[in-house]
């Protein structure tokens, strides 16, 4: 009987593999063959997964955002039956880099970010995570405005562009040392408090 | 009598020829001596001046923010004689893409800001001129609530970290295809009336 391979375990491998070598060496500095290494399987073994560099990149940064969506459900469900202004908070506090684990995806993040601001390929795939977060968050706040949470004076879009951009800002002054995860969430939780004042 | 050479200008020319490379191939694709081609002049020319790409970057970075500097100066010098809260807007006003010259220098600086994130080297100076414009907001806003315009319930260097995290967020999201410059100032204009209202 053949070995069964658990493709999707070997993908998600690759794709750990290659935060931890973009993170230690920079993106652009990475190659195929480096994540193979570190992923303990030969190039051969990676290429039959993903036959480009672009497409392993996206496919990490989907995976990254998956990993993100199931932390902000775990966050929702623990938190009982909630409002939608404590969804609102539960998503925006999962886009900060609170402890190591989202320390690590944050720094991805913007590591993507980076690549995505001058590779038209990753722009367009980084600029659809981007608008369906923030109209994810936008649909949020438009259920909190009906719900009484926030006054009708705040624009949903404009609120939602806000968090996001805020949210975008304090993880790049996080990772170049200008605040602490503490300050961090203590500006988002400012903001958050006045909006859903 | 021999020719005699001016130095600065040259500088900034190497400066000059360096954006333009960047934001074309990128930052990490470049190299000294597509620069020299850009400046037309020779690697052993350019090297007279930079020793090393990193110094090159450097001045590159100090460049931008000094023409910054003299943006946010002419702007409020052209508004009269303005209160803290209007000398506030000036500066902001200054950090997002507004026009052309504007999304040139806004996309340097956050190739810069990206490339600092995980260059050890840069990231020092790029902390650096962060926190000097964190501290100068944080001046502007303590001046701010001492001449009545925000209240004291706002805690400076916490909303100083505030308009700088947005500013940069917002920057992001203007070079990902996300908004606008008009959607990122008004996003901003928002902020700053709430936060001077």
């Amino acid at each position: 009987m053949p070995k069964k391979v658990d493709h999707e375990a070997r993908r998600t491998r690759i794709a750990e593999a290659l935060w931890r070598v973009a993170t230690v060496r920079g993106l652009d500095k990475m190659g195929l063959r480096d994540v193979a290494a570190e992923a303990e399987m030969s190039l051969g073994q990676l290429q039959h997964y993903f036959g480009s560099r672009d497409e392993l990149l996206m496919f990490a940064m989907e995976f990254l955002r998956k990993q993100n969506i199931e932390r902000v459900a775990r966050r929702i469900a623990s938190s009982g039956s909630p409002t939608p202004g404590a969804r609102l908070r539960a998503i925006v506090r999962e886009m900060l880099p609170v402890d190591d684990k989202a320390e690590a995806g944050s720094l991805m993040n913007l590591i993507f970010l980076l690549e995505s601001v001058r590779s038209s390929d990753l722009r367009e795939h980084a600029h659809g995570q981007a608008l369906a977060l923030r109209e994810l968050l936008e649909w949020q706040i438009t259920l909190a405005i009906e719900h009484g949470e926030i006054t009708s004076a705040h624009e949903p879009r404009r609120a939602a562009a806000h968090l996001a951009a805020l949210a975008d800002g304090l993880r790049v002054g996080f990772h170049l040392g200008l605040h602490s995860p503490a300050e961090a969430i203590a500006v988002m939780d400012d903001h958050l408090d006045r909006l859903l004042g």
